[in-house]
């Protein structure tokens, strides 16, 4: 899917501050691993994947529909030519599209567990291998996996969550002020689209440089033995599965560090960073019992950073 | 479907006024978002759809089948074709003929959720994309999407309730008069349509011209910053998920003043196109608990309008 | 299946005069949307059927079986051939062999949802069309729809049933003189068919005539203000859903008054066709409780109508 | 499955009478309408079967698998043939192999039901039809249905189970001398064949013989008022749904009386007639309770007969 | 599957006496109707299928996987072929490559029923016969069928599991020195199969001329009346449905007359056969129940032999 | 799936002693019969199976993905043109590129039954042998399996388990510092492979050589009547069914023994292949319980091998 002219500009996007954060972390490092958006019905989740292809020049966004066969995921071999012919005819899927761009899965929950784990394992390797009988064939994959649900319709099971780097959960604007700017913004760029993405010109722009400058920053930054051992602690101490999810914690705080201008990893980056990394990957995650769940998480890490230093 | 020259004029319809509103305003704003009709048996849904194609010319209605498969819905893109030629061939289906037409789906919550997802994706966008191993292809899918169903033989799930601009609900006449009058006319329509269609002819013609100055007229309305308000109390009051419904909201108001045959929306037309707006869209509808739930709820926003414009 | 020169005469059908007269009402007038016969095993549904279409000279009995699929019922359109050679090929299926017939469903509620659907809709329109990607095809389609079922093995869901105009139980005859008439009917024309059929052909003649007769009649009445009221306060005060079975009332009443050699409706005749057409259209149908139902809805009618007199 | 020379002699099976009679009645009158043998596993019901089709020159069993398509039963109908050369072409199935044979169906009850159907449909009608697109195609289908099934794993739909003709139920034999009769035979007949056969000869042809006089005496065999007076009271007295099995009852006695070399019908004919015709047909049946359920039946009918003849 | 040469002996396998001796059984009289073994999981069920085939030259294993099609299993008759040119083609399955050897499944518990059942009718006839509209092939397909099952996994249904003659349960060795042996044996064997194989050649050879001798006996055995009446008299006091089990009994017994070098059936032979043919017949099978339930059947079958011969 | 430059060496893994073992060991003796890796999700189990391949050379890992058909894993036999050409042509599977290779399956809890079973007989066998009507092919098929499952996801069933040689438990590292070591490793890796590689090429090395050196080392261990005996006894003590565990359990103390750079076999190495062979064989399994029950497990084996000394 090219991006069209008539794209909402991801600056004009109100609020749902989280969601936009673990967009632009996925920019700023592609091989973050991705960002599943959970969130109810009507919460511009499709229309903030597009803007945020569009802030990038010659960033695509490729759409998996959930009816796609695992054939037309991952590409076919002709096992017949092979054979006959003896060379390799391979005719590629919607993962080769998607290498250098971003791979969209509108309502990933209720996609066939077969593919959700075929293109799981493209993001994990960046390459996507395809085997029949004996013959195989390699590409390049290396694409920036963006999944949305509603939670109301079934979740994803635990293995497939945990491969998800970042989580975010979306709902509507609770304030009035607020919720009138959505809607002014919106019809605004409907009765006319070009004059109000005019508007919002300086602050693409200005973001765009933001992007460029934080992907030069985070190349210069390097995991302390203090960001380890943050790490190390939370993860125990939160019973988290795995040592997946410690290895992007690192890498979204050091995103995040970048994203503000800075070379070096402060706890604040580290709190900020597990808030997108942790819930989904915890056996009781904090959203499913009470709004305050997440705060309680916040604080939590918190004394944990704090305390950590001491212990060790 | 070409309109057949005995279709039942849409003005002989006796009764139903908010499917017939529903109904007239997407015709006034094709990119509403179209209209979800629900109801018992026999209460002249698809007479209603087949008269409303009548009412302007060159409007056809297109019919979506329940056990149409998804090639059948998106068309077909013949992948061996463009690998081996070079080109794309691409081989429409019914979206493609629903361009700039009405797309009817009786019983459309028995339709294959794959397909409601296909059609309200295309719906939304105006352009239906199919793509296969990399190759794709677009076209414009513009069309006013109606789909009906009975509730007693299942619903729709949320998702794709929200999907659908408008909602109403259409039950028998219950007073003597208007039932007799129901019989009367179609009785009077089998036993001889022509001259019973030239008795409507005026009417007809009244109403066709009606909704072209209402087209008119709606190209002359602003969103105000009363509305704005409204609308956005409304949404957090009713606990109204997301923002989709919000901007329908405002987008039903302005085609139900354009109606009217104004150019400024009145609190009224907010209440209205609620009633339109709101019900499919809520946790706990109204309709499902008793008749008085949807007066209820007007009674609900009334207040709400007057007491928001002392609030902020 | 063309009729058979030894099929069992109508006229020599013992008893079951419910199931005969909702029969010969759709012979009297081919519009007024079938019958569905429903019944315990072994009561000569099949032999009515096929005694009917024996009545009238080139009438045919086509068989849907249970498990036919869509395609054969529909026929196909080949949509390969239309976009190659630019021209339409249709493969006809029972739906077109049907046009001008009697079309027959044993055990209508064992068949598959989405036929029994495209069946109905191509019975209420009298068109069956068959659209594939943008081409369509129609052909005219205008049958007698008679469906049997033994409730014993599953119901019709209500949306079908209320497209049967009418619906007659049928069950064993419960008295010896009957019982023994049925039998030495049977035996006598299984042992030798001919001179049996030889023994009926005077009733067969006259009965033929009659419903020429009948015809000829329907074409001169009108409905009445009388008519129409009734027809309301019955719908209204029943709880029946929708307005098709009002107008079905109506139909059925004029084409028993036609059947009784009038050409004006009496309250009787009302009364009739209401036993013919509510019963499996009200959401509590009376012969699923106790034999009395059927009487005491007959009763609740004879007052409705003399009443309803007065009311209005 | 043409008879094979090392066929177990019809008059060498033990015990079993009433299995035997029923299979016998069918011999004496193909139109009977068949019979289904109920029982426990090992009662020997398959070498019942292809003893009877040995009994009688020329008469083969088909033998119809659990697992047979529906297209192998009926035969398939070459439409692309019969549109483009103008002539049917028509491949035969089963039915077809089977029209003036045995069509033995081992565990009926775990075929697929639209098969059971279409064969009980064909034994009905003595012909099958084939229909596709508009194009049919009949052949005779004449022949002795012989279904098996072990209650154990599931029964028949009451629908289907009306349709037999005749039910009777085989378990072992209980006594000492009559089970080592069966298993002397058993291994006398699996150690050297030819001999065995040998020594039934002469029973073999005095039962031919029996059979071919009894289908002469069939002929001669009028029913009475009497009859048919016994046969109306006992179907409503037993609350007997429909009328098929009235017929049937007369028809089985008359098969009886012809087997007993009488052109005579006795009230002992009746009764015997009646415990294969009416089980299986009665809503409770006497077989699913006690052992003494089936002599309470015939003790019934004895009463009935008697008393009947005095009632009416 | 040909035999292979590293094929474990059959007299090094240690212990699991019953197993080794229903096996054997089937070789005396291949007639016999087959073995169905019961038990754990790693009890070396494959290795003694497979080593008794090597015991006798030129007998095969085939294999039935438990994914085969019935169209592998029976073989697939070309029915185009047939009616176009004439001739019938044929293209045999498993069972004509099982004609002469052993068929083996394993997991016969999984398989599917309609397989199960084609291949059980097979085995009873000794011929395979595919039918397809009306053409029909038969080859011969006698076969000693051995199927292994783990009970924990799911049971044949009834009518299945008495069809296998005989039926034997195995389990693990519980004493230390057996289980030792198994290993020594095991693990000699998977190091060098060559000498290990030698060391049991002496006893190979014994075994193989045992059986020759024994179907040379078997010929020579006929059933005494006292055989007879102990037969009848087990079926009718242990209440085993039908009668197949009764021939089984009978023909067991005599195999193991012969294997023991007698001419004459002791009462043990059939207290012995009786452990082989009957636990798996009976309503409640022995060995659910309790460890003791096989030693009191066996102990009941002692008692009913001494005074089975009082009472006749 | 070649190995490539980038892969994570195997030295480099911190902690999971047992997983590493297990894999070890199964490159030791690659008959020994393949690992099963049980764990949580994000534990490396994938990475480690890769390390494991890049320390032989020439050793690849072939992958088998949950979403594999039977013919694409054991190739499919051209039956065809076998009967017409009369040559085989045989197109091989997964299992036949897996030959002299790993086997990996991930998540194989989540495969078809009948391709584990597929898979498991060609491991047992070290050949598979695909057979159609008649026709067989046989080739090598000897690799070394490792699947991996997380058991949150629904378990494997006991006859499938038993034919895993061993199975190993994993879980994320629980103490501060290996947490951090994870971590600070697997980040310098990803930052830069190649020094990081360089960095344990060393320690690659020396774990080849000792590989190498264990491989001749087993080949001169021969099995003890007292190693026969403890298995034997551990096997009845605690109750593991049948002797595949047995025998599994000698094999892998001999390759233990040969780890550890000794040709005789003491306790501690029974011991410790027990861990590894019996938990999965348990009715019940320790693990199921507590975190304890394995230590537990461990105490007992220690018991029984010294009072097993004594007992024989």
């Amino acid at each position: 899917m090219k991006p069209m002219h008539n794209v909402f500009p991801f600056t004009a996007i109100v609020g749902q501050e989280t969601m936009k954060l673990g967009l632009l972390l996925n920019l700023i490092n592609p091989r973050l691993g991705g960002v599943l958006i959970r969130g109810e019905k009507g919460t511009a989740k499709s229309t903030a994947v597009r803007a945020l292809a569009d802030l990038m020049p010659g960033l695509n966004v490729v759409n998996l529909p959930v009816s796609a066969t695992e054939d037309r995921v991952v590409g076919t071999l002709d096992i017949e030519h092979a054979i006959r012919q003896g060379e390799k005819r391979f005719e590629p899927g919607l993962l080769a599209a998607a290498h250098g761009h971003i791979l969209y899965v509108d309502e990933i929950n209720l996609l066939d567990d077969a593919i959700v784990d075929a293109l799981l394992d493209a993001a994990a390797m960046g390459v996507n291998t395809v085997e029949r009988e004996g013959v195989s064939h390699s590409h390049p994959a290396q694409f920036i996996l963006i999944g949305t649900m509603n939670p109301e319709e079934g979740e994803l099971r635990p293995q497939l969550l945990d491969r998800f780097a970042l989580s975010v959960e979306v709902s509507g604007e609770k304030d009035v002020p607020s919720r009138m700017e959505v809607i002014r913004r919106r019809l605004a760029f409907e009765s006319d689209p070009e004059p109000f993405r005019q508007r919002y010109g300086q602050d693409q722009m200005l973001l765009q440089e933001r992007i460029v400058q934080a992907k030069e920053l985070l190349r210069q930054i390097e995991p302390t033995e203090e960001m380890l051992e943050w790490t190390a602690n939370i993860g125990i101490r939160l019973e988290v599965d795995g040592h997946r999810a410690d290895i992007t914690l690192m890498k979204t705080a050091m995103a995040l560090a970048a994203y503000q201008g800075r070379t070096r990893v402060l706890p604040e980056d580290m709190t900020e960073a597990a808030m997108l990394v942790l819930p989904h990957r915890m056996r009781k995650r904090p959203f499913e019992d009470q709004i305050g769940g997440v705060e309680e998480l916040r604080q939590q890490l918190g004394n944990l950073l704090t305390e950590g230093a001491h212990v060790t």
